[in-house]
């Protein structure tokens, strides 16, 4: 939809103020989790906030919060959120985009006078580039899915994020966070379903949780013009099988928007004059429905087992993660349908394949996203773009829905 | 066969005085081509030939020549070699075996009084570890492989072989080597052949030529898990199918004796939340026959062709090598294998998979090898071995040959 000059205005400038942070000479940025460049996008944000008479705080794992004001700290409130890190060398949308949203519909609620207590929050370490574990901030907070050993994750500097927390004075058993109404979160959808389809938002309906693996295939390392074919024993080729069949499995649940992924391949010795005599495959499988995981990861089994045993190889599989797919309320869902429909922004229910803090936040409170389109669905990498409009189409339709709420 | 103490007790102690030179923590030797390590192991052949009373010299381009001193400079000779060299962590057997199989030789023509001009060759640089080029040495001393631009090729620590040669005085166009009458090598087979035939030598009808190719797919990187299967251009699954199609190439040609091996894969971005967007495969194809060679690389790029169109991907094949096949002299062959009768030592007539110095001097004189069992068939590798019956087994098919010559 078209859009008003001063919010095109606002939202250009907020995109601007975070614009240099980071930046890389290739042309992303690197704004690690729980780094200083991730503290320089908390403090532009604050600096933002103040600008239009926001207060800030930040909690007891760092994660920040802009809030109204003019409303009671104890009074429960909206939060819509998301993150200021990225992956190494990544895009200057993910996670920006939805905290740009917050401040616009923040914005216009002041503007409007409607009364809301709406928090923006923006969440730490949602990226798993720096301590290979991602939604920290938002994890922590809402004491969900960090229960166990986060504090030992060790960053891209060889510390313990214990250790880090304990410089900063943040604390690994923060209390969880309270009187949160509903969790609100725009996000690039990460894929080109929505540019596909020519939609101008998605509604999410499902989070889908990731189910990895690793394969390793043992084969033996022989000299690769002195083995005949028939006294090999070539872990590659075996490893070829493998993807092939994990891509079938994957389409053959596509019915159930699940995808199988091999993503991951580490080849020993990989020498040209010498046959593969261990492969190592990284495997995620994701999808919404628990039965069609359950069947993947069934055939996964038995295609390991029956192509390695068809070629006399050993193989070794274990299961590296294994997270639920997570439902976003259903009455959120519908009131973001209807408020895309009473503005009459081309929308779609779907599901998201990327894991978001929405994630943390739906184990505690009513909790909806909103995607927009990316180009080219291209994420994580420098190339990633989405227009200013579709921040704005996707920051109207939680607007739209939150004036419903006003009290 | 069974033999002699004196002669296993030499054997012994020729494997000896080069066992700790280039020694790694590993277990392995790293004895890189026109390195001091190299050096040493040429120093320490000199050494062993004073010690028996033999003559010894250097080439233009470094290799080590010993000689019997009651023969005439000038008078043509055998030259039984090998090279001293080795990759990085590799065994100590590969090279070395040859290097001992001709000071076998020629003691035993002293002992025995054997009228033959005989020299033991030690060539540089045999294998491609150092200049990511193999049989330097013989190939410049023989001038046949190379012609060209070997000057340039840059070593592990970043000099070109122009460089080490002026530091060296070496020279990089120096006379080709006059006078051999034959030249013969024992080699570890660095294959299985002779293990499983339980044969204890193999004569070698003809050298594979390598021609290999690199093959870059391309693909779109996207998200794992926001990219439903129907919208994928997986550069990893293409280059599975073209994976095994060079299995299945390889298989189709056993009959003719060749070999395909996919030995490198290279993935980007190789994340596990990221479908493989670029792919690039190393492939090696050997065989002794032009026609069966032609007709894999001809199955190849219509296998990339039909792969990638099918899939709606980019690739580029390129060929990266391309060495004819090399015919062992069909008399020297002859001459080894009644020998070897005569001997009663069991033995069979078989392909070299691998590249030799043997290549080199096949232009130019004839030429033959002999190649003894190493265990599994690994090379290249710390857990090479070979027995030192093995190699006094094919020494003495060698000198069985060479007496036969005598003046």
């Amino acid at each position: 939809m078209r859009h008003a000059i001063e919010d095109v205005e606002y939202a250009e400038y907020l995109f601007d103020r975070f614009y240099g942070i980071g930046s890389c000479e290739s042309g992303g940025v690197t704004r690690l989790g729980y780094t200083e460049v991730e503290d320089e996008m908390h403090r532009a944000l604050c600096a933002l906030g103040e600008e239009k008479g926001y207060g800030h705080f930040a909690d007891q794992v760092g994660n920040t919060y802009l809030y109204r004001p003019q409303y009671s700290m104890d009074e429960p409130f909206w939060l819509v959120g998301s993150h200021l890190d990225s992956v190494i060398e990544g895009g200057r949308y993910d996670g920006v985009a939805g905290i740009i949203a917050g401040l616009l519909v923040m914005s216009w609620a002041e503007r409007d006078g409607v009364d809301l207590p709406i928090r923006v929050g923006a969440m730490r370490c949602e990226e798993s580039s720096n301590f290979g574990r991602s939604t920290i901030g938002s994890g922590l907070i809402t004491k969900e899915i960090y229960k166990h050993d986060v504090g030992e994750a060790v960053n891209k500097q060889g510390e313990t994020l214990h250790e880090v927390f304990d410089r900063k004075g943040y604390s690994l058993t923060p209390d969880r966070i309270q009187g949160i109404r509903e969790y609100l979160e725009l996000h690039i959808e990460q894929g080109k379903v929505l540019e596909e389809y020519g939609d101008a938002v998605g509604i999410v309906s499902t989070i889908a949780g990731p189910r990895r693996f690793k394969v390793h295939v043992h084969g033996s390392a022989e000299h690769s013009g002195a083995t005949p074919m028939g006294m090999r024993s070539d872990a590659l080729a075996a490893a070829a099988e493998i993807i092939l069949e994990v891509e079938e499995i994957g389409k053959s649940e596509a019915m159930h928007q699940s995808v199988a992924t091999v993503g991951v391949i580490t080849n020993h010795p990989n020498a040209l004059n010498v046959i593969p005599g261990e492969v190592e495959l990284g495997i995620d499988m994701r999808g919404i429905d628990v039965a069609s995981l359950d069947r993947m990861e069934a055939r996964l089994k038995a295609a390991c087992t029956r192509i390695c045993e068809k070629r006399r190889l050993k193989y070794f599989r274990e299961k590296t993660s294994d997270i639920p797919p997570i439902e976003m309320s259903s009455e959120t869902q519908q009131k973001l349908l209807d408020a895309a429909k009473r503005l009459r922004i081309p929308h779609r229910l779907m599901i998201s394949g990327a894991g978001h803090d929405a994630m943390s936040f739906a184990h505690i409170c009513d909790t909806g996203m909103v995607f927009i389109p990316c180009a080219k669905g291209i994420s994580h990498n420098k190339k990633e773009f989405a227009t200013i409009e579709s921040i704005l189409d996707g920051a109207m339709v939680m607007y739209e829905h939150l004036k419903e709420e006003a009290l």
